[in-house]
């Protein structure tokens, strides 16, 4: 049982969009036990989505397309997917409603092109796009279903989840695939491996192990396959058990979630609260802490500081600090990280104080100097990093090495 | 004349890597006229990289294939081009010594698979891989191109810009290909395109426009093919006059960039500064700002403020304004806006008051209400909107919107 996707879209031709819908799209069928065997990208032209249907249609039995869905006409998807099927276009009175609702909400006058997205090739089993104008449309054809949705992510995303992968899962008898992930910090992959090479070589031929390494963090993800779910979540989580007792101090979780939402877990469950002090990294460990659903439990806020005066009137760092040692410095960014614990009262701060480039750098404090501290009520520690010349890298980097820095303070605390 | 891009690899094919190659791939291939047709991901397996292969030299005339180049045993696209071409491996001199070179380099012994990698389709033309041990390899047939390169990145763009491109410049009279981006805010697509339909129906046929909609943004790109670059560039300038004077209060900027980045340049100009105030996009707006370089010529900083102590504390919200009207409200926002001017001592601000979700929604202000308010020092807007139920996208859309006041705001402050 095979799976293809093709993406729609001169977009992604010219360059314009990097095709991230196909890695997501082919991790959800693998994990219900379906192998992608191509994915393809064409152009918003009839024959070339044609070829591509034809051929792919050779080679796997669900074809996922997304794009070309929009209600403009560079978009023509629909349009030859009703030629392709010889199913002609008929109005959809459900999604005409679903379409209503959304102009009406939106407390604007539908126009000609919006109607027309309810149109639906007749024939074909229409599934509600919660998240948009464009209907996801299913058929069915010589055993092989052929599913096209819209090219907007998050649109496709919700379809996939809560409408494609159950049905797909209904129609096909597929082999149990069970996965399990082990996140952990602070090691390289090359040693992860090296601890655990015993358990790796003696792995039954079922199941597979992965290293995913991430900006200072590996993810190892078992996987197996098998036809007995209950016997092979057993076997599956009593490797992970051997491998974690290997790396233990590595170990962050054994769950494939967020480094941050496994802190804001712990943190939680002993009624802990987090607050940052962020120059550098301008916001960002801020974002990926509150992305998550219940934060604020944990979370009580955070200032981003550039200039020296923020620092001090926000943070209340001093100004003789800041003129000795620089913003860049372990003085400041320890100034930082009281100065949050103590304006906004949470138990734990982060401060990060850096140059995120390209410019700022200076022969002893380069792009990629950054200082980064944790504070509690009761102690404080501060890091030294150089983590290199590139802006959005020193910014990602800086957020996961500041986790991890709290991460093993939290530890620590509860020895 | 066309060109195909083939990505070989299985850790695409399970979504465990996104595959960025190919879209920097298209993106250069389009700046010398070179039109992509298809960009097909296939397996390691011999007969899918076969097929895929005859299939991409039927449509295109140049086919430039990365992956599968690396020593270990899963690593097969040489030996499949080998092969293919019917030109048996023999060992490359000069890629033996560069490798040697690069293992004394390291200290470290070579072992046979190393010295594999010297090993070549006799026929080809060896292009030197200065940043890898995997040669790059030239093949020609039947006045088709097709080339073979490693898949790790850096590897791949510097082989591409140093020596592939250039080679295919000279091996073809090639047309020029322009593309001019237009960057909207604040209207749909399906909108938009009624505005400017009589532009769009007489449209030169060398001349396509694509509507890009993401999140309350519209980019209208603008491509024209032709073999006098001069007349092309005017002919897609003067289109793209007709469509911003149809359009122009929500053009952003003529130009491919962020929402925000546009902003930052306009404010940067006029010597302005902002900070913002954030709730529930909890440092997402402030991260989409700082990522750019150059951002705190404009940005002095700003509060994330979850709790009513911090919007007290921090940016002097009143007390009783919180209790009476609660913090998602227009005159919280409003006091949140402008104690970010007083105290971050800005130009403008920005400030977001939402409930994102999951929780936290009620009878009158559900999940998805969002309260958004931007002052200058003379005045302020805010504005209440209803987004839906979803966290991320309702931090995400709350961005949006944010830059797209603080634009309006910006263009009136200006007549």
């Amino acid at each position: 049982m095979l799976a293809e996707i093709i993406t729609i879209g001169d977009e992604i031709l010219i360059g314009q969009i990097v095709d991230t819908n196909s890695a997501w799209m082919a991790k959800e069928l693998n994990k219900i036990g379906l192998a992608v065997k191509q994915i393809t990208s064409v152009s918003d032209d009839a024959a070339h989505i044609i070829s591509a249907l034809d051929a792919a249609q050779k080679r796997a039995d669900v074809i996922l397309i997304t794009g070309g869905l929009g209600p403009t006409k560079d978009d023509i998807t629909k349009l030859t997917l009703s030629k392709y099927f010889n199913m002609p276009l008929i109005q959809d009175k459900a999604t005409l409603d679903h379409i209503n609702s959304i102009f009406v909400r939106l407390n604007r006058p539908m126009i000609e092109a919006n109607i027309k997205q309810a149109d639906v090739p007749n024939g074909c089993k229409v599934i509600k796009n919660t998240n948009g104008t464009a209907p996801c449309m299913w058929f069915e054809q010589d055993g092989k279903i052929i599913v096209s949705m819209p090219g907007v992510p998050f649109e496709m995303m919700y379809l996939m989840q809560e409408e494609i992968i159950p049905r797909i899962k209904a129609a096909f008898k597929l082999p149990f695939i069970v996965h399990q992930t082990i996140l952990t910090a602070g090691l390289g992959e090359s040693f992860l491996a090296q601890e655990i090479i015993e358990i790796e070589d003696h792995l039954p031929t079922h199941i597979k192990l992965a290293y995913l390494p991430k900006l200072g963090q590996v993810r190892l993800r078992l996987s197996g396959v098998g036809n007995d779910e209950k016997l092979l979540k057993n076997e599956i989580a009593a490797v992970a058990e051997q491998i974690i007792a290997k790396i233990v101090n590595y170990v962050v979780v054994a769950d494939d979630i967020a480094l941050e939402k496994a802190i804001l877990d712990k943190m939680k469950v002993r009624n802990l609260t987090l607050s940052t002090a962020e120059s550098c990294t301008g916001g960002y460990i801020s974002h990926l802490i509150t992305q998550h659903a219940g934060s604020s439990a944990v979370f009580a806020g955070g200032a981003v500081v550039y200039s020296y005066d923020l620092k001090e009137s926000v943070l209340g760092v001093k100004h003789e600090t800041l003129t000795t040692f620089g913003a860049v410095s372990e003085q400041t960014v320890k100034e930082m990280a009281k100065g949050a614990i103590l304006h906004f009262k949470t138990d734990y701060a982060i401060a990060v104080s850096g140059i995120a480039g390209p410019d700022g750098g200076m022969p002893d404090k380069p792009v990629g100097t950054v200082w980064i501290a944790i504070a509690s009520k009761q102690r404080i520690v501060a890091k030294l990093f150089n983590f290199g010349s590139k802006r959005i890298q020193n910014i990602e980097r800086s957020a996961t090495a500041a986790f991890t820095l709290l991460l093993n303070l939290l530890k620590q605390d509860v020895d």
